[in-house]
Order: structure tokens, then sequence, then C-alpha cells
């Protein structure tokens, strides 16, 4: 193994430590005032009770589901008793990296609060530096899991002396990415379902019906809106790019053991290691961003962003230069090539997030017109919101051709040729890999937002005065403009990584079918033995565009896609009715509640919203999980190939459609609230706060979990691909 | 040629004599009193003075892409001199077919609500038989065009002895489609844009701002919104299934000629020519079907949707034996099996409008969960139609998947072999033209609900009596229901035409690739030749799902799809803006128009749509004509096949998505007007107008245009096939 590959354990080992001492750091802080120190403990142990309560399900599930997939994978395929435990571990390390972020997260925000009251500058540190205990838990527990398995799997698996060892040891590994998208899903789907019920719950009755602001302590559903934030945003978020992270790292591995197989044991060990190392770089860089993000009392908005900008920007420079040594130093053939298409990850990241915030900002054209169509009622807000965000779907999509193409052409000196086919997906892998690897402090940069929401309610509620509430305002709206750029840069790295792992499924495919070929390396009938077995390969399996069976695949993909998203957002709808008839329940029948002079029954709302989540979030995961098995036994290989071309593409647009729509009607409605046509209270303002409401869930809940869908039902796809390949009826 | 083939000819001129007749019967009735001839002239005249905008302007862009396609066609690939031919005389005689179609419902409008004075028999019949002159020019239209095309082409191409003559000439006639394509994109888009555009500006202003009620006289876009009825809803979903109908038969053939090119010349012509006697036959029977329609005073809309059902069945279930009889004479190989791909057609065409009628009914649960949402406002409406929408679209892809896979195996054995291929797409092309056989009437009972809805319209505004209104109502409510099983039954037949045109795309590459290859019939390294050249084909243009390029082909399809529909969309946002401005401008600068002394200017509304629709309507079409061009040169084959099936799958999700949702929430509003949920006039009543409003673009532009859409984008790729096969980039 190469020497710096003891980098990745280390940059893990630091990755904690550090979260560790920015939690310990926030813990020393004052929660400020008794009725701070209330609130933050209601909307605390809300968290915790959904937390706990999720958990609960999550883990019987998860072991039905390990048996059934073991099962699956185990009995029929792949040989490996190393799989399960892998798959457990994925899930297990990704619900850890969710507890410890909401639970710094919950406790961060009270604090936040009171650090406003001294100054700007120490509520964003206090609140970044949160927000990076998430960012720094998942991208080290991701870390630690992929050197530990590594360093096991690689003593104690034999050495065959083919290139087969790398090869095994990265297809188990890969298993570690099935758990952890499983338990994203769950916390996606359940605590999207979640945090939006409560939050279209308390806005309906609270600030349509009654006509009280956000946040007031007199809306029953107010702490659950708070809580949700928490469990959707930060666990949510957290879990889902953990999955990203480690999913992007592991299929490149895969990837990269098969492209370089015939080039001895050491190059074929560099290209395994390379995505780790470059991880595990970018964390280290990471951390010394976070330490770089500061501010000036007064800032304004732009300074902020400036400020949350630099420690971004100065990880991604400093992960170019530094992957380029890396490479040079593993001394990959064509490391140009490929450390090209680690910048073409990076750009398109930030390329993506770029236009994210064009179409949902309200600095730009896309946003202020959906403002300004407020003037003729709701209706036109919805229309012009769901125009948009059609549009807005293209450019990220057009980022993605350009990055795929470009990483494939890099990694292949340009070749399209079957025989440079492998490094050519190695390099798709690797872009991903480029585009995630300073995940560390971006995340931090994500989970800094629902923070500084949280912050924001803590202070309207426990009545801080308008200076402090003014503070947490720069800061919540700053974090507006994160989280979008955020679901941008979730979806583009989810579409990447899914692409990855496609590739990854046809190589676990083709490994199969080499080893039952069993083809010598030479010419057969005049062609070169690896493009022979290659049309072989495609031929056996038929995953060309002429077989009818890809087509009802991919139509099926689309399928899936369509009714996951469908069924999330009735989800949430049904969720946020059961919440609005509580909320006016408690208005009509706890008296003096609407004076203040009586307290709301918040537990009550916050057990509807855990309970709604919990129940609504089961068919759709089922789904996610289960059509790739029904499909492959069905139709084959050719089937799921279709089935996950058509789920990535078609999730992919959907996803950012919903994201983007929910961001740009979310900053259309504040947009006035500022002041622009009609202003706070007028009707165009009420149209747009009708049209922020149906983004709620576009944005929070079907939008986000459709990243996870895309993942895990290739993840499914290629644990159980000895079904499809053996096992298939047509 | 089989004797029967003269058919077709005989039908053609039979459904334009009775189109013929039914048109002369209708203009004998009489047009009641001066003002209802007043209201139906000034419809006319607005419905007339945007036809001749539109063809003034689609006749220039057709001539210049007659002249682009031409070189990219003629220059490039198909050296054919009656491909230009082909394809202008497809557009004229689209353009022919909504020009008759519209001057029928305009002139019978009128005349209906006339009719309904005596009777609602009366009525009925007179709107259903001048829907059948719409439906009866376009079978007959196509028909007479394809015979035509066929007998010339037969008479002028020579005779090689091998199969290629019958390539050769089906190949020409499919550009014929092109024509068609072209035209049915304008009408639709600019049809749809209008008609929403007047709709939604008509809603706002009278409807909510000033309360007055649909179709008052006193609003100065009623009329616009009545035009808007026959150009989008008549000419333009007639343009859209004359497509459907020439393109499924035209590629139907094509791949007929290729499956059984090995048989001889006698029964490759047989499986040429059986997809144009099946759609002869259907039409006769159409015909007869239409005669069949009647019913009696005082019928309930279940009894009314009985006498129509009883024409349409009658149609069909004889359609079905008399192809048996056709397949059976023909003498084809398999003709059973390829009777069975029929049936299949015929029964998931009735599938999808079934799941249709059950998602938008007001009779079933999904549409009663719409209307029960908007107790809790209009947010909750949206999220519920469009949590529903997304939903429904998940049914018929189901049925698509079902029939691609139940047609292909039917015309095979069951068998999955390359082998078989050819024989499995002619079963997909033919269950495409099952489909659509009956055509004839099912177009009848579409285009009855714009005659009946402008009846209604003339009714109301010419102020007849309650018992009149009554009765045009009745005809009215049946006419929404057929509009929008209709629609579904659009988009499942432009699905399953756009996968046989795909089909016939593989082929026509195919057809360059062997000719180019020269191969003999006999084994190639121990693999028979036709498996080994199909091998070596695929292998060539790298259509297979691991080159990146088909890969990112598919993004891009879905890439255009939402940029399309976003446009679209956001189109008729601008559009209506501009209408509601006129009609507030009017409200208040016309003075006694809202006491009803003074006449609003009714041309003015008309003019603003008609300019709105022709500026909006050509960015949208334009990316749909030159995108598969851009595809082809930059990506070549494997780009556009992966671009091709991007387009159909996400296209036709997305397109039943907003048909559904669309229809939904119009028959949510219905429900609750007819005293359900608070009943008119309530809050929940306005919310559930919101929605309706938001369902207008949804269900009249954005959705039918991707009809067009999906079908258009292979038909550009089938012309300009030798660009992307020759000189393409990478």
């Amino acid at each position: 193994m190469p020497v710096i590959f003891w980098l990745v354990p280390v940059s893990s080992v630091l990755a904690l430590g550090f979260a560790y001492y920015f939690f310990k750091q926030m813990m020393a802080c004052d929660e400020g005032t008794d009725m701070m120190k209330k609130i933050a403990e209601h909307v605390r142990r809300g968290a915790s009770a959904y937390l706990r309560q999720q958990y609960k399900i999550v883990i019987l599930v998860f072991l039905a589901i390990t048996v059934i997939f073991s099962i699956l994978a185990y009995g029929l395929g792949v040989q490996n008793p190393w799989v399960p435990f892998a798959f457990i571990t994925g899930g297990l390390f990704s619900g850890l990296a969710g507890f410890f972020g909401m639970k710094a997260a919950t406790f961060a925000s009270g604090r936040v609060a009171n650090a406003c009251r001294t100054s700007l500058d120490a509520g964003l540190r206090l609140a970044f530096r949160s927000g990076a205990v998430m960012g720094l838990v998942v991208v080290g527990l991701v870390l630690l899991d992929i050197s530990g398995w590594f360093i096991i799997l690689n003593y104690f698996i034999p050495e065959t002396g083919d290139g087969y060892k790398l090869m095994t040891i990265t297809a188990v590994m890969l298993t570690f990415g099935m758990g952890a998208s499983t338990q994203a899903l769950f916390a996606r789907v359940g605590g999207g379902i979640y945090t939006k019920a409560a939050d279209v719950g308390a806005d309906l009755v609270g600030k349509i019906e009654a006509g009280i602001p956000e946040d007031d302590p007199r809306n029953p559903a107010t702490i659950a809106d708070n809580v949700g934030d928490n469990v959707g945003d930060v666990a949510g978020m957290g879990a889902d790019l953990f999955e990203s992270f480690a999913a992007s790292i592991l299929a490149t591995a895969l990837l990269g053991s098969a492209a370089f197989m015939n080039y001895g044991l050491e190059v074929q060990t560099s290209a395994v290691v390379a995505p780790m190392i470059i991880a595990a770089m970018g964390t280290l860089l990471s951390i010394a961003g976070v330490f770089m993000v500061r501010t000036k009392e007064g800032a304004t908005q732009k300074q902020l962003l400036h400020s949350l900008g630099f420690g971004v920007n100065f990880s991604a420079v400093l992960i170019v230069l530094a992957s380029f040594g890396i490479l040079y130093f593993l001394g990959l053939p064509n490391y140009l090539g490929i450390w090209g298409a680690i910048v073409v990850g990076l750009l398109s990241g930030i390329g993506i997030g770029q236009s994210t915030e064009y179409f949902t900002a309200s600095a730009y054209r896309p946003t202020q017109k959906i403002a300004m169509s407020s003037e003729t009622g709701p209706a036109t807000v919805i229309i012009s919101g769901i125009g948009t965000g059609l549009i807005s779907a293209a450019v990220p999509l057009g980022i993605i051709v350009v990055a795929i193409t470009l990483a494939y052409s890099f990694a292949t000196g340009f070749s399209f040729d079957v025989a440079s086919l492998n490094y050519g997906l190695y390099g798709v892998g690797v872009a991903a890999v480029g585009m995630l690897s300073t995940l560390g402090i971006t995340l931090a940069t994500d989970a800094y937002g629902p923070i500084a929401d949280n912050a924001g309610g803590n202070a309207e509620m426990s009545g801080l005065g308008p200076e402090v509430r003014k503070r947490t305002d720069a800061l919540d709206a700053l974090g507006n403009t994160t989280a979008a750029t955020g679901k941008g840069f979730a979806i583009g790295s989810a579409a990447l990584t899914a692409l990855a792992l496609l590739a990854s499924y046809f190589e676990e495919v083709r490994i199969m079918f080499v080893k039952f070929l069993d083809r010598p390396n030479e010419l057969i009938n005049g062609v070169p033995a690896i493009e022979a077995q290659f049309i072989d390969f495609v031929h056996h399996y038929e995953i060309h565009l002429m077989n009818p069976i890809v087509i009802v695949g991919i139509f099926l993909g689309v399928m899936s896609v369509f009714l996951f998203s469908g069924m999330t957002m009735n989800a949430v709808g049904r969720a946020a009715q059961k919440m609005v008839s509580e909320v006016r329940r408690q208005f009509k029948s706890i008296p003096g509640i609407m004076e203040g002079k009586a307290e709301p029954d918040y537990a009550r709302c916050v057990a509807i919203s855990t309970k709604g989540a919990q129940k609504e979030m089961m068919f759709p995961s089922l789904i996610a999980l289960f059509i790739p098995v029904l499909v492959g036994i069905v139709f084959g290989v050719a089937g799921i190939a279709g089935l996950l071309l058509g789920t990535i593409s078609s999730g992919f647009a959907l996803a950012i459609f919903m994201a983007n729509a929910g961001g740009a009607w979310d900053n259309a409605k504040k947009y006035i609230e500022e002041g622009h046509c009609g202003g706070k209270g007028s009707e165009g303002h009420k149209a747009a706060v009708i049209g922020d409401t149906v983004g709620d869930p576009f944005k929070d809940t079907s939008g986000p979990s459709l990243n996870i869908l895309i993942k895990l039902m290739v993840m499914a796809s290629v644990v159980t691909v000895g079904v499809a390949v053996s096992y298939h009826i047509l």
C-alpha cells in the first residue's frame, strides 16, 4: 500500500477530533436567558423524540432489509461473508453522523441567538462552527469506515495475482454504500415529511388564518416547525451527503481496480486508493477552511456571503493543487487526464451552485418575475414558478452533460474506443469525488442554515430585542442562500455519484460474465481480446437501445421517479392536514392561547409530525428498494440498465425542478416582504405566501428525496446483481 | 399489390364524402336568433383571423425548414428527389385538416345551441356529427395522402429484386410524417398558448376580480376564450392526431418492409400495406359508428356517455374481428401474433383512457380528495393536485410497458433473440396502428367537446332560457370527460408512435450500415449473418448503455423536455398577463361595460391572444426541430439514440402528469360547484378556482404540446439521419 494511504485514517481521526473540539467550544458558550433555555430545550426534546422513534423503526426495517438483501446478494450472487457487515456499518455510521450533527445543531441554536446579543461575528462564527461539527463528523466517519474496511479486507482476502483481489475488496466495500443509502432514504423522506408537515401546518393556520407572525410562540406547531429544520435539513441533508461522499469514493475505487487490472498490483492499488486520498486531503483542507470563516460587525449580506465563500474557495483552490500532487505521486498512467477530471468535477459543482443561485435568489430576474406575477394572484405565481423551475432544470443537466463528456474525454485522452471505456468511467467517478472532496466545509455551510434559522426562531420566541433579531435575520437570510446552493450541490453530486455507481454495476456484471467466459488475453477472430470480450458482453446481455427490454426499463425508471415524487408530495399534504386540524383545535379549545396567557401543547404537534412522517415514509421507501429487485427478476440486466438510466436522468431533472421552483417561490415571497411589488400584507404578498407553501414540499421533501432515490436504486441493483444475471424471467 | 389495398383510397374517399355530408347537414340547420348569429360570427371571425395569421407565419417557417432539412437530408443522406414533396404534402394536408375541422366547429356551435332549444338528442347528434367532420377529414386526408404516395412511388421507383424498393418507398413516405409533425407542433403550441392566455386572462379578471360568470358577454376576453377552444382543442388536437395516425402507419410500413425483406416481394408488400388497410377498415367502421350515436330527451350524463361509448365500442369491437380477417387474407407469417399486437394496442388505448378518467373525473377518490383539500386553501389544492398528477403518470407508463412487452412478444412468438428483433418492432408499430385504427370516431368524440362548450357559451351570451342552458351544460360536462380521455388517448398513441418511429430510425441507420458493409447472407465467424450484422451494427455505432455518449444523450433528451415545457408554461403566463391588463383596461375605460350597455372590444383581445401565441410559439418549436440536428452533429447516432429515448420516456410521463393534474383540478372545481365541500362561492371554491387556473396551461398547452415534441424530435432525427451517421464530431 502506498504510504500516503495512511492520510485517510489520519484525516478521519483529525476530522472527528476537530468536530469534537468545535462541539466542546460551542457547549462552553452561554445559552442565554431562562426563556431561551426553555425554548431550546423544547426543540431539543422534540428532535430527540423524533430521532429515537425514527431509529427504532429504521433498525427493524434495516434488519429485515439486511436479511432479504443478504439472501438475494449472498445466496445467489456475490459469495462473500463480509457483505452484510459492510452493509450494516454503512447504516450505523450514517445514523451516527445524523445523530451527532443534529445534537450539535439543537445545542447550538440557542447559543447562537445568545451570541448574537454580543455581535454578528460571534453569531456567525458559532453558527458556522456548529455546522462544521456535522460536516466533519460526516466526512470523518466515512473515511474511518472506508479506511478501516480497506485495511481489514486487504488483510483477510487472499492475493490472487491477477487483480481480482482488489476487485473483490472494492466490490464488498461498495455494499457499505448500500447501508448508508438505505439509512439516508429514511432520513431524507421521513425528515422531509416531518419538517414540511409542521411548516405547512404552522403557516396555513398561524400566518394565513390567524395572522400571527412566523415563529410566534402562540402557534402550537412552531416548535415542531423548528424541530423539523433540524431533522429535515440537518440530519436528512447529512445522511444524504454521507451517502454521496461514501458512494462516490467506493464506486470510483471499484472502477479504478477494473480499469487498471492489467497494470500490475502497484498501479491498480494506486487507482483504488486515489479517490480515498483525494477525499482525505479535501477533508484536511476543509478543516483549515473552517478556520478562515469570520466577519466583522455590521457586515452586509454580501460580506457575510463573502466570508463563507472565502472558506469554501480556499479549500477548493488548494484541493486542485493538492490533488495534482497526489496523482503525480501515485504514478497513475495519464495522471494529468485524471486530474483534469477532478477539476471538471469541482467546476461543475460550482457551476450547478451558481445556476441554482441565479434561478432562486431574489437578486436575479427569474425570482423577481415570479414576485411580479403575484400582482395577478396566486395562480400566476404558481404558473410562473413551475415554468421557471422546469427551465432551470435544463442548466444543471447541461452542466452534467458537459462534465461527463469532459471527464470521460480527459481520462481517456479523447478516445471513445471500447478499449478505453474503463478509463473513461473511472474519470467520471473521479469527477464525482472531485466535486465532493471539500464536503467537510460545504456541508458546514449547509448545516449552518438551519442553525441560524432556529436561532432566529429562538430569538423571536424568547422576545429578544430588535437588534438581536436583526442579526439573526442576517444570518438566516444567508442561510437561505447557502441552503439553495447546497441543495444544487447535493443533487449534482448525487447525479454524478449515481452514474459512477451505474458504471460499477456494469463492471460487476462484466466480471461475472468474463469469469464465466474465461477468455484468454489474445486476439479473438482478429479483434483484440478486450474489445471482443466487450462486444460479447453487450451482445450477451443485450444492453443496447434497440432491445425493447431496455426501452421498457427506461419507462419503468421514469415511472418509479414520478410515483415516488407523487407519493412524497401527497404524504406531506396528508400529514399537513392533520397538523392544520390540530392547530385549529388548540386555538379553539385552549382558552387564553391567542393572548399569550396559556402555553400551547407543543408536544402534541411534535407527536403528530413524528407519527405522520413514520407512517408516510414507509411505502415510497420500499418502492425504491424493491423495484430494482423486481425488474431484475422479470427483465434481467437489460431491464435494470434501462431502469437505472431512466431513474437517474428523470430523477435528476425532477429534483432540480422541484428544488429550484421551491427556492424561487420562497425568495419571491421574501423579495415582496422587503417592500417590492406591494410589500408585506398586500394581496400580492398573500399570493406569494401561497407559492411559498406549495414550494415547501417541493424543495424540502420530494426534491431532496429524489437525490437518494437515484442513488439507492442503483445501489440496490449492485447488491442484487446476481439475481438479475442468473434468475431473470425474460 | 394485393387487391384489398384499394380499400385504402376507397375508405379515404368515403371518409371525406361523409365529412362533407355531415357538414352540409349541419349547415342546413338553423343558426337561431340574431343575437346567436352575431356571437357565432364573432367567434368565427376570431378563429379565422387566428388561423390566417398562423398559417401565414407557418408557411414561411415551413419553407425555411423544408429548405434546411432538405439540404440536411438530401445533400448528406437519403438521395431521393421525392423527399421534399412528401414533406410538404404532410404539412399541407395537416393544415387543411385543421382548417376544415375548425370551420365545421365554428359553424356548428351556434347551431348546436339552437338545436338544444328543441331537444337534447338533436343537440347531441348535431354536435357529435359536426365533431365527426373533423374526425373523418383527418383520417380521410391521411389515407388519401398515404395511398396516393404509395401508388405514385410504387410506379416510379424501379424494382430492385432484393426488397430495397419497398424500403425506399416507405422511407420516403415517412417524411410525409415530418411535414405533418412540424405543422402539428405549431398548431398545438400556438393554439395551446392562444387558448390558455385567453382563458386564464378571462377567468382572472372576469370571474375572480369582477365576479361575473363564465362566458359573460360583458367580459372582453370571452370571445377570445371561445375562439381558443376552437384553435386549441379542435385544430390543435386534430393536427396532433393527424400526425400520430400518419406516423404510426408509415413507421409500421417501414418496419414491415425491413422485417419481411427476405420473404419475397409478395409477403413484404403485405407487411407494408397491412397497417394501411387496417387503418382504412377502422375508418369505415368509424363512419358506421358515428351513425350509432343517438340519445333520448332527459338523458342523464351517464346515458349520454353511454351513447357516445356505444359508437366508439361498436367500431372497436368490429375492428378486432375485421383485422383478423385482413391479416389472415394478407397471408403474413405469424398473422395470429400480429393480430395479438393489434388487440394489445386497442386495449392499452382503452386502459389509458380509463386511467385518465379515474384520476380526473369527480366520481372517483383522487379528484374528490383534491376538492376536499380546498378546505385548507389554495396551497393544499395545488400540492395535492401535483401529487396526484405525478402518481397518475405511473399507470399509463405501466400500461405502455406491458403493451410494448406483449406486442413484441406476440409478434416474435415470445422470442427475445436478435434474429427476431425486427418482427418484434413491427409488432410494436402494429400495436400503435391498432390503438389509432378507429381514430375517425374517437376524434369525433374529442372535437365534440369544444363544440358543446362553445354552444354553451353562445347560449349564455345570447341569453337563452335556463332549459336550453341546462341542455348545453349536459353536453358540455360530457365533453369534459371525453376531452380528458381523449387527451390520455392522444398521449398514449403519441408514445407508441414515437417508439415505432424510433425503431424506424434504427432501421434507416441499419440500412445505411448494411449497404456500406455489404455482408453476404451466410455464416460469419460461425454466427448467422443477420445476427453478426446486428452485433456489428450495435458495436459500430456503440448504441449500448455503457457508452457515455448514450448516457449524455438521455440527459439531453430529458433536458429538452423540461426546457420545452417550462418555456410553454412561461409563454402562457406572459400572454395571459397581457390579456389581464387589457381586460382591466377595458373595464376601466369603456363606460357602461359592466352594466351591459356598451359592447366590449372583443377583437382587441382576440388580437392580443393571436399575437402572443405567434410570438411565443417560435422558440420552443425551434428547439424541438434543431436539438436533434445539433445532437446528431456533435454526438452522432449514439447520442441521438439516447436523446430520443430520454425525450420519449420523460416527455410521456410529464405530459400525463400535466394533463391529469390539470383535468383533476378542473373537475375538482366543478365538483365543488355541484355543492360539495362548501359549494360555489365558498373559500374552498375560490381555492379550487386557483387550482383550475394553474391547471389550464398544464392540460391545454404544455401537456399536449409534449405529444408533438416526442414525435417531432424522432421525425427530425429520421429525416436528418445522414448527418448523424456521416458527419458527427465525437
